[in-house]
Protein backbone atom coordinates (compact mmCIF):
# COMPACT_ATOMS: atom_id res chain seq x y z
CA UNK A 1 0.00 0.00 0.00
CA UNK A 2 1.39 3.13 -0.99
CA UNK A 3 0.50 6.32 0.63
CA UNK A 4 1.25 9.90 0.22
CA UNK A 5 1.66 12.41 2.79
CA UNK A 6 1.89 16.15 1.64
CA UNK A 7 3.80 18.20 3.61
CA UNK A 8 4.58 22.14 3.37
CA UNK A 9 5.43 25.01 5.65
CA UNK A 10 3.43 25.90 8.69
CA UNK A 11 1.50 22.32 9.09
CA UNK A 12 0.29 20.78 12.04
CA UNK A 13 2.86 18.08 12.95
CA UNK A 14 0.52 16.21 14.96
CA UNK A 15 -1.98 15.71 11.81
CA UNK A 16 0.59 13.85 9.67
CA UNK A 17 2.70 12.07 12.36
CA UNK A 18 -0.85 10.65 14.30
CA UNK A 19 -1.69 8.54 11.47
CA UNK A 20 1.98 8.16 10.27
CA UNK A 21 2.25 6.11 13.72
CA UNK A 22 -0.65 4.34 12.95
CA UNK A 23 -0.41 3.28 8.70
CA UNK A 24 3.40 2.79 9.23
CA UNK A 25 2.56 -0.78 11.55
CA UNK A 26 0.62 -1.73 8.16
CA UNK A 27 2.66 -4.66 6.41
CA UNK A 28 3.97 -3.85 3.31
CA UNK A 29 3.07 -0.05 3.68
CA UNK A 30 5.48 2.55 2.10
CA UNK A 31 4.36 6.13 3.71
CA UNK A 32 5.87 8.93 1.09
CA UNK A 33 6.04 12.46 2.51
CA UNK A 34 5.70 14.94 -0.55
CA UNK A 35 7.10 18.51 -0.48
CA UNK A 36 4.29 20.26 -2.03
CA UNK A 37 6.25 23.15 -3.02
CA UNK A 38 10.18 22.71 -2.16
CA UNK A 39 11.97 19.46 -1.55
CA UNK A 40 13.91 19.32 2.23
CA UNK A 41 12.81 20.27 5.18
CA UNK A 42 9.56 21.17 5.88
CA UNK A 43 8.67 23.53 9.52
CA UNK A 44 5.40 23.66 11.51
CA UNK A 45 4.14 27.05 11.96
CA UNK A 46 6.25 27.64 14.95
CA UNK A 47 9.75 26.68 13.08
CA UNK A 48 10.53 24.85 16.30
CA UNK A 49 10.00 21.17 14.58
CA UNK A 50 10.83 20.44 11.25
CA UNK A 51 10.04 16.77 9.09
CA UNK A 52 11.85 15.78 5.77
CA UNK A 53 10.05 15.06 2.62
CA UNK A 54 12.94 14.70 -0.16
CA UNK A 55 10.23 13.24 -2.29
CA UNK A 56 8.13 15.71 -4.14
CA UNK A 57 4.33 15.64 -5.56
CA UNK A 58 5.23 14.35 -8.98
CA UNK A 59 7.13 11.69 -7.60
CA UNK A 60 4.39 9.93 -6.66
CA UNK A 61 1.71 10.69 -8.71
CA UNK A 62 -0.50 7.32 -8.26
CA UNK A 63 -0.48 6.73 -4.60
CA UNK A 64 -3.03 3.99 -2.85
CA UNK A 65 -3.86 6.16 -0.10
CA UNK A 66 -3.84 9.96 -0.28
CA UNK A 67 -3.66 11.55 3.50
CA UNK A 68 -3.71 15.61 3.42
CA UNK A 69 -2.37 17.43 6.83
CA UNK A 70 -4.21 20.86 7.89
CA UNK A 71 -2.26 23.84 9.46
CA UNK A 72 -2.13 26.95 8.74
CA UNK A 73 -0.22 26.94 5.63
CA UNK A 74 -3.33 25.63 4.03
CA UNK A 75 -4.89 28.99 3.87
CA UNK A 76 -2.52 29.87 1.08
CA UNK A 77 -2.31 26.45 -0.30
CA UNK A 78 -6.19 26.42 -1.35
CA UNK A 79 -5.07 28.45 -4.53
CA UNK A 80 -2.04 26.31 -5.09
CA UNK A 81 -2.54 24.87 -8.67
CA UNK A 82 -0.02 22.34 -9.06
CA UNK A 83 -1.37 21.20 -5.36
CA UNK A 84 -5.20 20.88 -6.47
CA UNK A 85 -4.02 19.42 -9.37
CA UNK A 86 -2.30 16.50 -7.72
CA UNK A 87 -4.64 16.20 -5.53
CA UNK A 88 -7.60 15.77 -8.68
CA UNK A 89 -5.05 13.00 -10.22
CA UNK A 90 -4.25 11.33 -7.45
CA UNK A 91 -7.80 10.93 -6.18
CA UNK A 92 -8.81 9.57 -9.38
CA UNK A 93 -7.27 6.42 -8.79
CA UNK A 94 -6.87 6.64 -5.27
CA UNK A 95 -8.40 3.58 -2.88
CA UNK A 96 -8.92 6.15 -0.20
CA UNK A 97 -8.38 9.78 -0.14
CA UNK A 98 -8.49 11.15 3.16
CA UNK A 99 -7.38 14.67 5.42
CA UNK A 100 -6.96 15.87 9.17
CA UNK A 101 -8.14 18.74 10.39
CA UNK A 102 -8.08 21.43 7.81
CA UNK A 103 -6.34 19.67 5.03
CA UNK A 104 -9.97 18.61 4.08
CA UNK A 105 -10.19 22.61 3.19
CA UNK A 106 -7.86 21.63 0.22
CA UNK A 107 -9.63 18.70 -1.06
CA UNK A 108 -12.08 21.30 -1.22
CA UNK A 109 -10.37 23.71 -2.96
CA UNK A 110 -9.48 20.65 -5.76
CA UNK A 111 -12.90 20.09 -5.98
CA UNK A 112 -13.58 16.70 -4.68
CA UNK A 113 -15.86 17.64 -1.84
CA UNK A 114 -18.73 18.83 -4.06
CA UNK A 115 -21.93 17.72 -2.81
CA UNK A 116 -20.36 15.11 0.20
CA UNK A 117 -20.39 15.12 4.12
CA UNK A 118 -16.96 16.11 5.25
CA UNK A 119 -15.32 17.48 8.38
CA UNK A 120 -12.49 19.96 9.42
CA UNK A 121 -11.01 21.28 12.70
CA UNK A 122 -14.77 22.41 14.34
CA UNK A 123 -13.27 26.22 14.20
CA UNK A 124 -13.41 25.93 9.90
CA UNK A 125 -16.57 23.77 9.62
CA UNK A 126 -18.34 27.09 8.25
CA UNK A 127 -15.68 27.50 5.47
CA UNK A 128 -16.39 23.61 3.67
CA UNK A 129 -19.55 24.41 2.40
CA UNK A 130 -17.84 26.99 0.18
CA UNK A 131 -16.71 23.96 -1.02
CA UNK A 132 -20.09 23.06 -2.04
CA UNK A 133 -19.74 20.03 1.13
CA UNK A 134 -22.07 19.60 3.47
CA UNK A 135 -20.43 20.34 7.13
CA UNK A 136 -20.41 17.10 9.46
CA UNK A 137 -19.71 17.61 13.64
CA UNK A 138 -18.32 14.24 13.52
CA UNK A 139 -14.96 13.19 13.98
CA UNK A 140 -14.30 10.80 11.08
CA UNK A 141 -16.60 10.90 8.49
CA UNK A 142 -16.68 8.31 5.77
CA UNK A 143 -17.82 9.12 2.37
CA UNK A 144 -17.62 6.70 -0.21
CA UNK A 145 -13.55 6.14 -0.60
CA UNK A 146 -13.58 10.12 1.01
CA UNK A 147 -12.50 10.01 4.47
CA UNK A 148 -11.86 13.50 6.38
CA UNK A 149 -11.89 14.11 10.18
CA UNK A 150 -11.78 16.47 12.93
CA UNK A 151 -9.07 18.70 14.81
CA UNK A 152 -5.49 17.49 14.91
CA UNK A 153 -5.21 14.43 17.47
CA UNK A 154 -8.70 13.22 15.18
CA UNK A 155 -6.21 11.67 12.45
CA UNK A 156 -5.07 8.76 15.07
CA UNK A 157 -9.13 7.65 15.32
CA UNK A 158 -9.12 7.85 11.22
CA UNK A 159 -6.24 5.92 10.57
CA UNK A 160 -7.00 2.86 12.84
CA UNK A 161 -10.34 2.95 10.77
CA UNK A 162 -8.70 3.00 7.82
CA UNK A 163 -6.17 0.08 8.97
CA UNK A 164 -9.08 -2.26 9.43
CA UNK A 165 -10.51 -0.94 6.59
CA UNK A 166 -7.22 -1.56 3.99
CA UNK A 167 -6.42 -4.66 6.17
CA UNK A 168 -8.70 -6.07 8.93
CA UNK A 169 -9.86 -5.29 12.13
CA UNK A 170 -7.71 -7.49 13.60
CA UNK A 171 -4.77 -5.77 12.34
CA UNK A 172 -5.66 -2.32 13.58
CA UNK A 173 -6.65 -3.55 17.06
CA UNK A 174 -3.02 -5.21 17.26
CA UNK A 175 -2.14 -1.23 16.58
CA UNK A 176 -3.85 -0.02 18.77
CA UNK A 177 -2.95 -1.79 21.95
CA UNK A 178 0.98 -1.72 19.85
CA UNK A 179 0.63 2.51 20.74
CA UNK A 180 -1.19 1.58 23.79
CA UNK A 181 -3.97 4.03 22.45
CA UNK A 182 -6.23 3.93 25.73
CA UNK A 183 -6.80 7.73 25.46
CA UNK A 184 -7.45 9.22 29.31
CA UNK A 185 -7.53 12.93 28.42
CA UNK A 186 -7.49 15.07 31.58
CA UNK A 187 -10.22 17.21 30.88
CA UNK A 188 -13.48 16.47 29.19
CA UNK A 189 -13.31 19.50 26.95
CA UNK A 190 -11.89 17.94 23.59
CA UNK A 191 -14.77 19.13 21.54
CA UNK A 192 -17.20 22.16 21.36
CA UNK A 193 -19.72 19.80 22.70
CA UNK A 194 -18.53 19.07 25.67
CA UNK A 195 -16.54 21.90 26.19
CA UNK A 196 -17.76 25.40 28.49
CA UNK A 197 -18.85 28.35 26.00
CA UNK A 198 -16.47 30.33 27.98
CA UNK A 199 -13.34 28.14 26.57
CA UNK A 200 -14.91 27.61 22.98
CA UNK A 201 -15.18 31.53 22.81
CA UNK A 202 -11.64 31.75 24.29
CA UNK A 203 -10.23 29.14 21.55
CA UNK A 204 -12.44 30.27 18.75
CA UNK A 205 -11.05 33.79 19.03
CA UNK A 206 -6.87 32.89 19.29
CA UNK A 207 -6.32 32.98 15.29
CA UNK A 208 -2.84 32.70 16.30
CA UNK A 209 -3.45 29.49 16.95
CA UNK A 210 -1.94 26.77 14.38
CA UNK A 211 -5.59 24.41 13.71
CA UNK B 1 10.20 27.70 29.60
CA UNK B 2 12.69 25.71 27.69
CA UNK B 3 11.49 22.20 26.44
CA UNK B 4 14.80 19.65 25.67
CA UNK B 5 13.92 16.51 23.86
CA UNK B 6 16.66 14.63 22.63
CA UNK B 7 16.16 12.50 19.45
CA UNK B 8 18.02 9.41 18.13
CA UNK B 9 17.96 7.08 15.41
CA UNK B 10 14.76 4.78 15.72
CA UNK B 11 12.60 6.95 17.89
CA UNK B 12 8.94 6.62 18.08
CA UNK B 13 7.76 9.74 16.22
CA UNK B 14 4.51 10.05 18.05
CA UNK B 15 6.25 9.93 21.36
CA UNK B 16 7.87 12.47 20.44
CA UNK B 17 5.49 15.06 18.25
CA UNK B 18 2.12 14.21 20.55
CA UNK B 19 3.60 15.99 23.33
CA UNK B 20 5.48 18.57 21.01
CA UNK B 21 1.97 19.48 19.67
CA UNK B 22 0.88 20.02 22.85
CA UNK B 23 3.41 21.37 24.75
CA UNK B 24 4.35 24.21 22.00
CA UNK B 25 1.09 25.97 22.85
CA UNK B 26 2.62 27.21 25.84
CA UNK B 27 3.07 30.64 25.98
CA UNK B 28 6.74 31.43 25.73
CA UNK B 29 7.66 27.66 25.77
CA UNK B 30 11.11 27.10 23.43
CA UNK B 31 11.10 23.75 22.20
CA UNK B 32 14.11 22.20 21.29
CA UNK B 33 14.92 18.77 19.84
CA UNK B 34 18.70 17.38 20.54
CA UNK B 35 20.13 15.15 18.96
CA UNK B 36 21.61 12.48 20.88
CA UNK B 37 24.42 11.20 18.54
CA UNK B 38 25.37 13.62 15.18
CA UNK B 39 22.62 16.51 14.49
CA UNK B 40 20.92 16.00 11.52
CA UNK B 41 18.18 14.28 10.70
CA UNK B 42 16.96 11.75 13.15
CA UNK B 43 14.96 8.29 11.90
CA UNK B 44 12.52 6.46 13.03
CA UNK B 45 12.51 2.59 12.82
CA UNK B 46 11.22 2.23 9.28
CA UNK B 47 13.18 5.36 8.19
CA UNK B 48 10.29 6.40 6.56
CA UNK B 49 10.30 9.15 8.78
CA UNK B 50 13.02 12.38 9.98
CA UNK B 51 12.88 14.77 11.73
CA UNK B 52 15.59 17.68 12.07
CA UNK B 53 17.42 18.08 15.24
CA UNK B 54 20.24 20.43 14.83
CA UNK B 55 21.08 21.48 18.47
CA UNK B 56 23.41 18.30 20.37
CA UNK B 57 22.83 17.75 23.73
CA UNK B 58 25.78 19.61 25.01
CA UNK B 59 23.68 22.90 23.53
CA UNK B 60 20.77 22.43 26.21
CA UNK B 61 22.23 21.15 29.21
CA UNK B 62 19.89 23.04 31.46
CA UNK B 63 16.51 22.76 30.34
CA UNK B 64 13.64 23.21 32.34
CA UNK B 65 11.75 20.61 31.41
CA UNK B 66 13.66 17.48 29.87
CA UNK B 67 11.05 15.07 27.70
CA UNK B 68 12.42 12.01 26.33
CA UNK B 69 10.58 10.12 23.89
CA UNK B 70 11.05 5.94 23.52
CA UNK B 71 11.42 3.98 20.30
CA UNK B 72 13.62 0.58 19.52
CA UNK B 73 16.81 3.26 19.57
CA UNK B 74 16.54 3.19 23.17
CA UNK B 75 17.96 -0.10 23.55
CA UNK B 76 21.20 0.87 22.49
CA UNK B 77 21.48 3.90 24.29
CA UNK B 78 21.01 2.52 27.76
CA UNK B 79 24.80 2.09 27.93
CA UNK B 80 25.89 5.13 25.88
CA UNK B 81 26.93 7.43 28.58
CA UNK B 82 27.14 11.04 27.09
CA UNK B 83 23.49 10.88 26.69
CA UNK B 84 23.37 9.41 30.82
CA UNK B 85 25.22 11.97 31.72
CA UNK B 86 23.49 14.53 30.19
CA UNK B 87 20.26 13.84 31.52
CA UNK B 88 21.61 13.55 35.23
CA UNK B 89 23.14 16.72 34.64
CA UNK B 90 19.89 17.99 33.40
CA UNK B 91 17.53 16.42 35.58
CA UNK B 92 19.91 18.13 38.39
CA UNK B 93 17.97 21.59 37.84
CA UNK B 94 14.95 20.74 36.26
CA UNK B 95 11.39 21.78 36.65
CA UNK B 96 10.38 18.39 35.16
CA UNK B 97 12.15 15.31 33.86
CA UNK B 98 9.81 13.26 31.80
CA UNK B 99 9.68 10.24 29.34
CA UNK B 100 7.19 8.40 27.09
CA UNK B 101 6.95 4.78 26.39
CA UNK B 102 10.63 3.16 26.89
CA UNK B 103 11.79 6.66 27.00
CA UNK B 104 12.00 6.07 30.74
CA UNK B 105 14.94 2.97 30.52
CA UNK B 106 16.90 5.99 29.48
CA UNK B 107 16.12 7.60 32.84
CA UNK B 108 16.19 4.61 34.76
CA UNK B 109 19.84 3.69 32.70
CA UNK B 110 20.85 7.54 34.19
CA UNK B 111 20.08 6.42 37.74
CA UNK B 112 17.00 8.34 37.61
CA UNK B 113 14.26 6.04 38.86
CA UNK B 114 15.76 4.46 41.81
CA UNK B 115 13.03 4.10 44.79
CA UNK B 116 10.87 5.55 42.18
CA UNK B 117 7.65 4.50 41.30
CA UNK B 118 7.75 5.05 37.33
CA UNK B 119 5.81 3.23 33.80
CA UNK B 120 6.54 2.51 30.27
CA UNK B 121 5.19 0.28 27.29
CA UNK B 122 3.41 -2.23 29.00
CA UNK B 123 5.71 -4.29 26.73
CA UNK B 124 8.97 -3.50 29.14
CA UNK B 125 7.54 -2.68 32.18
CA UNK B 126 9.40 -5.79 33.78
CA UNK B 127 12.64 -3.94 32.81
CA UNK B 128 12.04 -0.69 35.05
CA UNK B 129 12.45 -2.67 37.95
CA UNK B 130 16.55 -3.56 36.96
CA UNK B 131 16.90 0.04 37.68
CA UNK B 132 15.63 0.22 40.66
CA UNK B 133 12.21 1.18 39.96
CA UNK B 134 8.98 0.06 41.17
CA UNK B 135 6.94 -0.47 38.03
CA UNK B 136 3.33 0.77 37.52
CA UNK B 137 0.69 0.06 35.01
CA UNK B 138 -0.58 3.18 35.29
CA UNK B 139 -0.66 6.16 32.24
CA UNK B 140 0.65 8.76 33.78
CA UNK B 141 2.78 8.00 36.84
CA UNK B 142 3.96 11.32 38.69
CA UNK B 143 6.28 11.35 41.42
CA UNK B 144 7.37 14.45 42.48
CA UNK B 145 9.08 16.30 39.45
CA UNK B 146 9.29 12.87 37.34
CA UNK B 147 6.89 11.79 35.27
CA UNK B 148 6.86 9.35 33.02
CA UNK B 149 3.59 7.40 31.14
CA UNK B 150 2.82 4.31 28.75
CA UNK B 151 3.49 3.64 25.47
CA UNK B 152 3.45 5.71 22.35
CA UNK B 153 -0.03 7.77 22.44
CA UNK B 154 -0.02 8.48 26.33
CA UNK B 155 2.72 11.34 26.00
CA UNK B 156 -0.21 13.73 24.76
CA UNK B 157 -2.31 12.72 27.98
CA UNK B 158 1.13 13.44 29.59
CA UNK B 159 1.82 16.46 28.12
CA UNK B 160 -1.87 18.08 28.91
CA UNK B 161 -0.98 17.57 32.34
CA UNK B 162 2.41 19.04 32.21
CA UNK B 163 0.79 22.13 31.00
CA UNK B 164 -1.63 22.24 33.95
CA UNK B 165 1.07 22.14 36.04
CA UNK B 166 3.92 24.48 34.56
CA UNK B 167 0.80 27.19 33.46
CA UNK B 168 -2.80 26.50 34.17
CA UNK B 169 -5.77 24.23 34.09
CA UNK B 170 -7.51 26.77 32.33
CA UNK B 171 -4.40 26.78 29.11
CA UNK B 172 -4.41 22.94 29.40
CA UNK B 173 -8.29 22.99 28.50
CA UNK B 174 -7.37 25.66 25.71
CA UNK B 175 -5.04 23.12 23.96
CA UNK B 176 -7.35 20.43 24.60
CA UNK B 177 -9.83 22.09 22.68
CA UNK B 178 -7.69 23.44 20.33
CA UNK B 179 -6.15 19.81 19.24
CA UNK B 180 -9.52 18.76 19.43
CA UNK B 181 -8.59 16.06 21.84
CA UNK B 182 -12.09 14.27 22.32
CA UNK B 183 -11.01 10.59 21.47
CA UNK B 184 -13.01 8.19 20.07
CA UNK B 185 -10.39 5.26 19.72
CA UNK B 186 -12.46 2.88 17.28
CA UNK B 187 -11.85 -0.15 19.48
CA UNK B 188 -11.46 -0.95 23.37
CA UNK B 189 -8.10 -2.47 23.17
CA UNK B 190 -5.91 -0.14 24.08
CA UNK B 191 -4.13 -1.66 27.37
CA UNK B 192 -3.28 -4.91 28.31
CA UNK B 193 -6.01 -4.68 30.87
CA UNK B 194 -9.10 -4.24 28.53
CA UNK B 195 -7.68 -6.18 25.08
CA UNK B 196 -8.41 -10.14 24.76
CA UNK B 197 -5.84 -12.65 25.80
CA UNK B 198 -4.73 -13.26 22.41
CA UNK B 199 -4.21 -10.14 21.46
CA UNK B 200 -2.06 -9.04 24.26
CA UNK B 201 0.43 -12.39 23.08
CA UNK B 202 0.28 -11.17 19.18
CA UNK B 203 1.53 -8.18 20.61
CA UNK B 204 4.10 -9.33 23.19
CA UNK B 205 5.80 -11.66 20.51
CA UNK B 206 5.85 -8.87 17.80
CA UNK B 207 9.79 -7.68 18.58
CA UNK B 208 9.79 -6.30 15.27
CA UNK B 209 7.16 -3.89 16.49
CA UNK B 210 8.62 -0.66 17.36
CA UNK B 211 7.67 0.19 21.29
Amino acid sequence: VRIAIPLFDRFTALDAVGPYEVLSRLPGAQICFLAVREAGLQHTENRMLALSAQSRLEDMPDPDVVLVPGGFGTRELVSYEPLLEWLREADRQSILTTSVCTGSLLLGAAGLLEGKRATTHWTMLDELAGYGATPVSERVVRQGKLVTCAGVSAGIDMALGLVAQLHSVKLAQVIQLGIEYDPQPPFNCGSPACAEEELVELVRNRPQQPA
